[in-house]
């Protein structure tokens, strides 16, 4: 497709329009955008120095991103669509980091038509990619990291050896591009600072390595992960921009730019799932509760229990028990928790409203695009 | 909300128009809808006697779902949305189950309005939801069965026991509900004829003891789960067929009305995911084969590498070799084939076409909206 066509396409072609107006028909998405901002602030101000791109495809709901370009941000994007989205916040195309290391090609050059110039990259087929069709770029190559302590880890699908890395980036100043520096992801939802030390620690070999052969990199990508409070008592935003710092300063000796790439760790918990009960049915010994908000509406990170929501109900507070929890659809995967139940009010009945937290990052996104007649989850912005 | 606000919302609010036009942009379903009508027609000569109520779910696509009306099949239903996308085909209200057991008040309500009189139940509560917000219905119970031998089996989600539909089926006819009988699923891509013989002796024990009590139960819904041919050789839809006709007639003296509900056994077969392959990269020892179409563009059923879509491309026939297979989005689950590895071409490279065979059912109508910008995956209808 050609670079003018794909433009026409948004990052949600299809999700209904939002709606400030409360108290609809249920499932729907809370969210609340001042909240996002100050989020934002709070890591930001965790992390001085260093560079803030909201990774668009947490929740790239147009009101999260106009309110965190108003604070500053700057947007990790992975898809011509995002790069369009992070665009229409007015954001300069140099504030824009191109995380997917590996694209299609059509997709770079739309990208640098638009005046992107930072790429990541893990191969060297990429990286004469980027520079057959985004000449003048830099790149950033990304490393492979365990994903440890991440509750939605990340596979071998994407990064490189740090011997690899150097490769791929002497590469990249033979093509022309600019051997920016290092990426690397520690996973999502990760709760462990110390994740951040290894990956550090290789990135610096790699600087010294290029420093050695006469090469000036000059940029560390830091990755998101930062975690989401939800139900664990996950340790704050400070502890993990004092780790990191203590990581940079024990590593480098001339410390490079950096950039974080948050998404679950801004918009998480600014947002409320709130969904009805269908049922409550006993089967065996088993208590079910069956949602009208399920894995095809949005909950796709419950997949074997993956993230586990904190939820609240109107009948919190009396006798509570033990049970499985299920969505609306006929798919029998559509079950959220059933290895681990969850304990809710023995009196929550049909008809009473439940509440999700911290499902603002991967809900909405991730919705279906109406599997078995179940519209997408919509959001409507709390005032 | 009110049922007449809800008959506003299509099955697929948000999927892009179809479009008669191949050779566009992929990725795409190809969807070949005579080759649907063949399937339906193969499959219902091999039940002879059995009403077709197709299953919505597998893809409503309006095409699909006109074509199905017009060799004289009912539907399955399981929400609002495919209601009114049933009855669009001309369909009476008489001709559709609505089979999901655990509903919305509201959208029973909705249903009922509509004139379909035909719902699923598995609970005592259920039933008084039925008989609450449509009176005059006929009911059928659904039996728990164990999956046993299906490629996306059944939890234990819905169903109940012979004992508890008896008690249920009895209870219907004091609300003045029509306990017309029973329903099972036997699990989804179900390779074993044999997996009916249980749930149908099941089935006529229920049938039994209510003709004791003096009812009149007279319709046995067999589900679906008959299978598309995908990589293994299943058997062909005769066999399950016959298999059924024996079990039935072992088992029932005064054979019941019986009902079908195949979805992904005529519409997979018939459709083809064209994508493209973005890079084939090495990692380490292992090849990896980068596709635009992935989990969150259609492909769910990859998840656990449940369902193993047959592979072609234009390069068939040389030497091939081993490679994971992932898909275009950032995240790293959005990987199809990893553990079990497929076997493709050695000089497959980027810019090559792949098709992904037996892709007819649970594509479209499990894309996301549009995660990481990457938009629905669209249905092209073959000519």
């Amino acid at each position: 497709m050609p670079a003018s066509a794909r433009i026409l396409a948004p990052v949600h072609p299809s999700a209904p329009a939002t709606s400030p107006v409360l108290g609809q028909a249920t499932p729907y998405l809370r969210l609340d955008v001042p909240a996002v901002a100050a989020s934002y602030r709070r890591l930001a101000a965790a992390l001085p120095g260093t560079a803030m791109h909201y990774a668009v495809k947490a929740n790239s709901e147009p009101a999260v991103l106009a309110a965190l370009r108003a604070e500053g941000s700057r947007f990790d994007v992975a898809s011509p669509a995002e790069v369009v989205a992070a665009l229409a916040t007015g954001a300069p195309p140099e504030d824009l980091v191109y995380s997917n290391p590996v694209k299609r090609r059509c997709d770079i050059e739309f990208a640098a038509a638009q005046g992107v110039r930072l790429f990541v990259v893990d191969t060297p087929e990429e990286t004469a990619k980027v520079a057959a069709v985004a000449p003048e770029s830099a790149v950033l190559c990304r490393l492979v990291t365990s994903g440890e302590g991440s509750d939605w880890p990340l596979s071998r699908k994407y990064g490189c050896s740090t011997h690899q890395a150097v490769d791929v980036l002497r590469y990249a100043a033979t093509l022309g591009l600019d051997p920016a520096g290092v990426s690397f992801h520690v996973g999502s939802q990760q709760r462990d600072p110390q994740a951040w030390a290894a990956p550090i620690a290789a990135s610096a070999r790699v600087f010294t390595a290029l420093r050695a052969r006469g090469h000036r990199p000059h940029l560390l990508d830091l990755g998101g992960g930062f975690p989401a409070r939800l139900a664990e008592d996950c340790l704050p935003p400070e502890a993990y921009g004092a780790a990191i710092n203590r990581f940079l300063d024990r590593h480098f000796a001339t410390r490079p730019d950096t950039l974080v790439e948050p998404g679950r760790g801004i918009v998480a918990d600014a947002g409320v799932l709130v969904a009805e009960v269908l049922a409550v049915i006993r089967r065996g010994d088993t208590r079910w509760v069956f949602l009208d908000a399920g894995v095809f509406t949005g909950l796709v990170e419950t997949l074997d229990e993956a993230i586990r929501y904190p939820i609240e109900t109107d009948r919190d507070g009396g006798p509570s028990g033990p049970c499985v929890v299920a969505g609306p659809t006929c798919d029998s995967t559509d079950v959220l928790y059933e290895r681990a139940m969850v304990d809710l009010p023995l009196d929550l009945g049909e008809g009473d409203t439940v509440r999700l937290l911290g499902a603002g990052a991967y809900t909405t996104c991730y919705s279906t695009v109406g599997f078995n007649g179940f519209p997408p989850l919509p959001t409507h912005l709390a005032s």
